[in-house]
């Protein structure tokens, strides 16, 4: 499925390589930074994902045949061409482990290549991690809301931005999702599968009765039925429970009823009493229908025995914020640390190779800070606010843990790399020690991000160097 | 890159499919239609995007061997196995031309197939059309605003969903944008490329002015420079008139310089006035930065001289939607009209094999109506409201057009299938047929969707056969 080679970038990438590589620059050595300014949702935490997928991506790289014989007729000079034929990114990547629970402003990836290879290393990037921690964010907050016993479906194939429902399905598992409906991504990444049956099954048969009596014979050991085709309490829960029935006496058992519409508290109240009257406690009750982390912990809230939810356009999309708005700055280039200045303090860049060492609390939780020191810091005893300068905070005593850790070295990963069910569990570690002030969705505590002593200075005599160069 | 095969679909086509199969229905005809049923943005219009993409995918689509090793694992039937072994898509597909300009509630594709072959289609389907069309809806607006002159180019593969970017390039031009930043989009559609360089070029060098030469050196021919690196007044608009005039001493000539940060407006007015002073009209101005159709109606409005807009995140993410909400509902099955009934009257399905025709003004113009009608219908008469039956009005002596066009006939395509840059030149033309009141952004006009006296009249028999059944 996932085609990545060298034309799955930007052309400006290549418009600047050749530019590098016609000045004798193409080894110059550059470290870049993986960075978000701002936290998706107006949360208090991001869930970090795609670094497999990426890193895979990185160790692969090439410009196929295609892409030459097309790049070739887009006016880049025959030697570049030639170089790009034997182009493979040989670059070292740290990175914060995927699912770990990452903020704004710090490096969340440090990646060191020669400046060509880190530049067309650099849409691919953005492309991956930007959505798939998006979407990792927002399944978090869901699985917050259903609690850890619910069930959690990706339903979003179909309301998914293209091609990339693919990445929603994966991104949604490294957030607490259990199974998707889109078998593409159950194939290849070894995703459980769900799903059952849509309305136009119950219309296509006579009656109601006799789709759920097929659908049973079909599926006798995973059978979940759509109740609400005609009408839920009148029609589709009868209908199932008399289905359930005729399926226990064959010794089999109905799985679950779906609620797709109406009040689904209400609709999931009724239903469970139902089916429970009928004998029929084992029954699971599945909801579907425009659900977010906001109308799961409605349900949650009262009371609704609801089993399942199944999720589809508010997750792919990635709603409201639909993007984050990850950049990639370069901090150091050709032995020198580089900045980007801006009339805006806060977007001025962190120059240098740096890590990120996060505050533990006495238990291991998270104390609610993480800053951001040069690379050969091995601890961090103050910090300060990366954009007012009068905003300090002594941190000495406290137990610190880096964050950022090797995951590619010469291009290659190590030999075997972390899967999507470790990031998974990671993710799910990590959260359990992030405090609940940060994870509630209004006015969530604003989790401290600064800068080491070593890191600020560094910072303020390259501001004053190059406000000096300007006068 | 797109390697859709029958695994691209949700887990519950092939639960249904199962059943269909064991049921021995594999062979019953279905007809499906896909519709919305709310415009995209508030507006009063959407572009009807990704037919050929999905034609393509109908064509060619097969279960993979690697899909069906892979369900094997899954708990399907033997038998059923063998089956999705040999299944092709053998369908009928009947839809607007791809650049239609479309509105709520009618269908815009019909699919005839056996119903295994139509449920498998449907997630492939509205995957493909559902983001397609959000899209080029929105680049057309953008287009509206930019004016026909302007350049717009899709910077959006860094903040896209994953993926999704692809199509998201692809569904901008039918839109109505002229190029994009994504190569590979570009080597696979024939999209014109655009994209020059990113700050960490400028930073990654002594100066501003030494990045600007080098870059010169690299594009004699093409050379777009950015400016707001340091100062964009101050030094860089200096700085690339000095390499402007440096190429002009060579024989050369400056394309554009390109502002990404700033009030956009005033330093285009401040960037164009010192380039003429230089003698330099001929470079053009380039402008990005989280720009939408309303910021680029602004600046317009503001008589910015900008040349070319470069847009990313709105785009891409379709802002602030997300997502259309296209459905795929059954129509017809085993010979006989089906209907999916809902509490909520605009809910209710349209039944039977139906067309769609378009209300024409004496010059040719769109006057701001489309009826649906049962398939046999040559033109309609009369309209009625879909879901109010008290509304009605006579439409007669006007000149129609059907809008579903025959696009697939047993599973393939007519041998010269509509590329590209015909969609877009259609979209275009058939946007000029479309009245003013409905392309305003703010409250437009609501054009009329009805139904046929006798499509109307057959739905509210079956309606009345269904509430009649459940007595």
């Amino acid at each position: 499925m996932i085609d990545y080679s060298g034309s799955y970038t930007d052309q400006y990438q290549l418009a600047m390589a050749q530019a590098y590589f016609m000045a004798g620059q193409a080894e110059t050595g550059a470290v870049f930074d993986y960075f978000f300014r701002r936290m998706p949702f107006g949360g208090g935490y991001a869930v970090f994902a795609g670094l497999a997928d990426l890193l895979s991506a990185l160790e692969t790289l090439r410009f196929t045949d295609e892409d030459i014989a097309f790049l070739r007729g887009q006016g880049f000079s025959p030697a570049f061409i030639e170089y790009l034929k034997a182009f493979e990114f040989r670059g070292e990547v740290f990175a914060a482990r995927e699912g770990e629970i990452v903020f704004h402003t710090e490096p969340v990836v440090r990646l060191s290549a020669g400046i060509i290879e880190a530049q067309i290393a650099e849409s691919l990037l953005l492309n991956i991690l930007n959505y798939q921690t998006l979407i990792a964010t927002k399944a978090s907050r869901m699985r917050l809301s259903a609690g850890d016993d619910a069930v959690l479906v990706d339903f979003g194939l179909r309301r998914a931005p293209g091609l990339g429902g693919y990445n929603a399905s994966r991104a949604a598992i490294v957030g607490g999702f259990n199974a998707s409906s889109n078998v593409r991504a159950g194939r290849d990444y070894g995703i459980a599968l769900s799903g059952t049956m849509a309305h136009s099954y119950i219309q296509s048969h006579e009656d109601e009765l006799a789709a759920f009596r097929a659908f049973a014979a079909a599926h006798p050991d995973n059978c979940v039925l759509l109740v609400d085709t005609y009408d839920t309490l009148r029609s589709g829960v009868p209908n199932a429970i008399r289905v359930g029935q005729e399926m226990r006496e064959r010794g089999g058992e109905l799985k679950a009823i779906r609620l797709d519409s109406g009040d689904l508290a209400w609709l999931a109240r009724q239903a469970r009493r139902m089916l429970d009257a009928a004998g029929l406690e084992d029954v699971k009750i599945a909801a579907s229908n425009q659900l977010d982390e906001y109308v799961i912990k409605s349900l949650r809230d009262q009371g609704a025995p609801i089993d399942l939810y199944g999720v589809g356009t508010s997750l792919v999309t990635g709603a409201p914020d639909g993007a984050l708005d990850g950049v990639y700055k370069l901090a150091f280039a050709g032995g020198k640390p580089r900045i980007k200045l801006s009339e805006a303090r806060e977007k001025i860049t962190l120059p240098y190779r740096k890590q990120v060492f996060r505050v533990l609390d006495e238990d291991g939780g998270f104390q609610g800070a993480d800053v951001v020191t040069l690379d050969e810091e091995a601890r961090a005893d103050m910090m300060h606010h990366p954009s007012d300068p009068h905003k300090s905070l002594a941190i000495a005593g406290t137990d610190q843990e880096p964050l950022l850790h090797a995951v590619m070295s010469g291009g290659r990963r190590p030999d075997d790399p972390p899967g999507l069910s470790d990031s998974k569990a990671y993710c799910r570690r990590r959260l359990s020690l992030l405090p609940p002030e940060y994870t509630r969705f209004h006015n969530p505590h604003v989790y401290k991000v600064g800068l080491s002593d070593r890191l600020k200075r560094a910072r303020d005599t390259l501001i004053d160097s190059h406000a000096k160069g300007r006068r």
